[in-house]
């Protein structure tokens, strides 16, 4: 099998993951040519409210459009945190919302709080999605700057696509910021007490 | 297996399969409460600007999310029902809209002009899916009326409900004339020569 990675962005119904998931596998699959298939579930199962879409890209024709090894997860609250954090492969790529989801199962999670920021920024919790595929975008290297930003353009109502852009960058800027904070704290925690005695 | 039924929506870029299948499959996965996956795939291998969207409708927890039996195809333009009506299974439910699909492969389909009746009574092509969406619903006994309904009042634009209730209902009516057209035309060929001159 050749290359193959997997995504899941998941949170409350309302916070646009659908149009995210759908906006990624179109600027994956049709700007970047590689094959996606982009898929989400209802069911009886689904608890209240809930939603989660599902991006998988390969470099070979899709067979099998399901999870089977989830390389990132993206949670916009805290119950799909909770619920999903366990389909994510060791040494995955967890993001999540930190308006919403304050207790983090790893230190490894790149923590931003999109809500907080489209809400502070753009006064609309709406464009949330968009900066937390800003912050995919810069954190991944699934797909092109210039692929995101032309299907985000595409798929956005008209009359908001300035808004859009902007949310965009502000995911983008956001990550870059929660990188360097991640890469510190990494440095950080390496630093033991035993070493800090050693050190003098 | 229990129940499991598959749908493809397909036709060019633009016309809106995307947001019709989503708006189908959050009407019976979250409204009617059976289990849906809705799919759509990208790669390099599709022809120009073309879209096709799946949604699977199964009564158990759907483990396989790719069209094996294909139970109802939809097709917006004549490159959709060339490619794909060989994937219908035998007594399966064609859906054309006829505005431009001119060769139908089966008498059997449901030809119904959806891009022409958005134009004439709504001044808009781009209320085509919603129109279909509608006659949809009234072809099959997939989703209840009530659920469609439900469902793209969610889906659409604000300010644009009004407009996307009347194309639904444009459709549904569209489609209780198409269902009389084809039982007519399904009667009248059982009548052969033969049966006519035996008559006498």
């Amino acid at each position: 099998m050749g290359f193959r990675y997997e995504m899941r962005l998941s949170g409350s119904g309302g916070q646009g993951l659908i149009l995210m998931s759908i906006i990624l596998a179109e600027a994956i699959g049709v700007h970047d040519g590689k094959f996606v298939c982009q898929t989400q579930s209802y069911g009886p199962q689904a608890w209240g409210g809930s939603s989660k879409a599902e991006v998988i890209v390969s470099d070979v024709e899709i067979d099998y459009p399901k999870v089977m090894n989830l390389d990132l997860l993206l949670a916009m609250n805290q119950k799909s945190c909770d619920a999903y954090y366990r389909d994510l492969k060791q040494g995955g790529t967890l993001i999540v919302d930190s308006t919403f989801v304050h207790q983090i199962p790893t230190p490894h999670a790149f923590s931003i709080p999109f809500t907080r920021i489209a809400r502070k920024k753009f006064k609309q919790d709406m464009v949330a999605n968009i900066v937390a595929l800003g912050a995919l975008t810069q954190l991944t290297s699934i797909v092109s700057r210039k692929s995101i930003e032309d299907a985000v353009l595409i798929r956005v109502p008209k009359g908001t696509e300035k808004l859009n852009m902007d949310a965009l960058r502000a995911g983008i800027t956001s990550a870059k910021k929660a990188k360097k904070d991640r890469m510190l704290m990494e440095i950080v925690p390496d630093i033991s007490d035993e070493d800090l005695r050693d050190a003098y």
